[in-house]
């Protein structure tokens, strides 16, 4: 989770009720966070920048593998060599910004991976094309169907479940959630961040570094809406089962339709709504 | 505003102690909008994609012009020449998926300034220096520190009205909203999106079209958290003023002392806190 040093303390001045008084207030820490790939290239040793984002500190190695296995980059915790933290030449101290993936020889990286975003073509790209086509789905496993039954009771108590397990400074609001269960809807991990994504980097990337993807047999739950990043995200993993206490958008409710995943939304007190994938809630007597 | 076209419609199995039923429940629309830039190199045409960003349609051109703006790629609307929907060669149907910016002759583009996110260098990059001083700042105008004063009377009011001015659908969370106010509270414009910064580049990019930066004397609302992002694109638009509904992150905070920005969070009921340039708001007896 995130350690106490990543908290950082400020002075605010509070107004309540038209009267003001100087308090001191925790934030959520962001700080960029650079992650570089070092890999070998027709016998030659290259070291790329591959992304910044900003990110709270803490979890950062599963960060970063959770980033590279999302994208597409990596296909498996084994594609990495080492993970570590960039050192200035000379100096002692690590600095903890940047985080330098050493690839496995032989693990080719292809740079096109990355460039998607930045590729420059003559015809007129996604245009005209449905959106789900346009975008690259990387990494996608094939959902098993009929293997996962959870039971609807389970799912508002997930929430609930996702609620504790943070702690008292991140019930504030600062942080987002993401949190993975097992079918009976016990809590395997929780990791939080002040970006979303970040947050089911990091869970993923901790499943991956203990080599336990895919993760078919899981809930994730996330504290804020899902989007088109978070499901790709969790289909890459093989979490067939997203439940969001926020709303989904139109590409988090096609994306999950189009591979089979189950999606809920609203996952508040004792509701949800279902959005793909019922079959595998079992709504009982 | 967000055009009815861009809410969808699906079928939802809702579930509300523990009776389900069929019922059709609205999506905010999220799809990928390419932006390329085109322009001229030592002579000839360049066309570059340089941005997919997923966003609810609407504003696109708005929200075209406002990255470009907020990434320092243009330092004001003159700049461009034109913004298109780009049009597959032969079809007649326009596609809204991509957006196609010409920059105006003579106006020069720094690939380096998209190639941020991903240079290539032997050092450590980021690594040591201090957050602020590892990012790039850019398109900073120097905020006027004695010109605007407002009354703490109207904090309070402007979240009830940045809601108001949202429509039913928008009401129930599935977009983000940013809105723009004069000092006395009144609303200017409002924006809305899937993603917090697409509001806010859609927000900017409306008023620099309209040639109205820098925006010396205005408010700026946004419904979710405030994170270095948000407060970047408020800085570089000349917006001293940023009132958010959550929590601000670290480096939120960091950047408004840094650039003597106003930076006003938790602003709910009758509370709010001031993180940053207390002295604009006049706590009247």
């Amino acid at each position: 989770m995130i350690p106490q040093q990543n908290v950082k303390r400020v002075a605010v001045q509070q107004v309540r009720g038209g009267q003001t008084r100087q308090q001191k207030d925790l934030l959520a820490i962001e700080e960029p966070l650079e992650i570089r790939l070092a890999f070998e290239e027709a016998g030659r040793r290259v070291e790329q920048s591959v992304s910044i984002t900003m990110r709270t500190p803490g979890d950062d190695f599963e960060l970063a593998a959770g980033f590279l296995f999302g994208e597409g980059i990596i296909h498996g915790y084994d594609d990495i060599d080492q993970i570590t933290y960039c050192v200035e030449p000379g100096k002692e101290k690590q600095e903890y910004n940047v985080v330098r993936v050493q690839l496995r020889p032989g693990v080719r990286f292809d740079p096109d991976r990355l460039l998607r975003h930045f590729y420059t073509t003559s015809s007129c790209g996604v245009c005209g094309k449905a959106s789900l086509e346009a975008l690259q789905i990387r990494n996608r496993p094939v959902l098993p169907q009929d293997r996962l039954v959870i039971s609807a009771e389970i799912m508002p108590r997930l929430a609930g479940t996702l609620r504790q397990a943070q702690s008292v400074f991140e019930k504030t609001g600062g942080l987002h959630a993401a949190g993975l269960f097992d079918t009976q809807g016990n809590l395997i991990s929780l990791r939080e961040d002040v970006g979303r994504h970040n947050a089911v980097d990091k869970l993923v990337g901790e499943r991956l570094s203990a080599n336990r993807l895919p993760l078919f047999d899981t809930i994730m739950m996330v504290s804020g809406r899902s989007s088109f990043e978070i499901m790709q995200k969790a289909l890459a993993a093989g979490i067939p089962v997203v439940v969001a206490v926020g709303a989904p958008s139109s590409l988090a409710v096609e994306l999950a339709r189009e591979f089979g995943m189950t999606l809920v939304g609203f996952a508040r007190g004792d509701g949800f709504n279902v959005y793909s994938g019922a079959q595998r809630i079992a709504f009982g007597a």
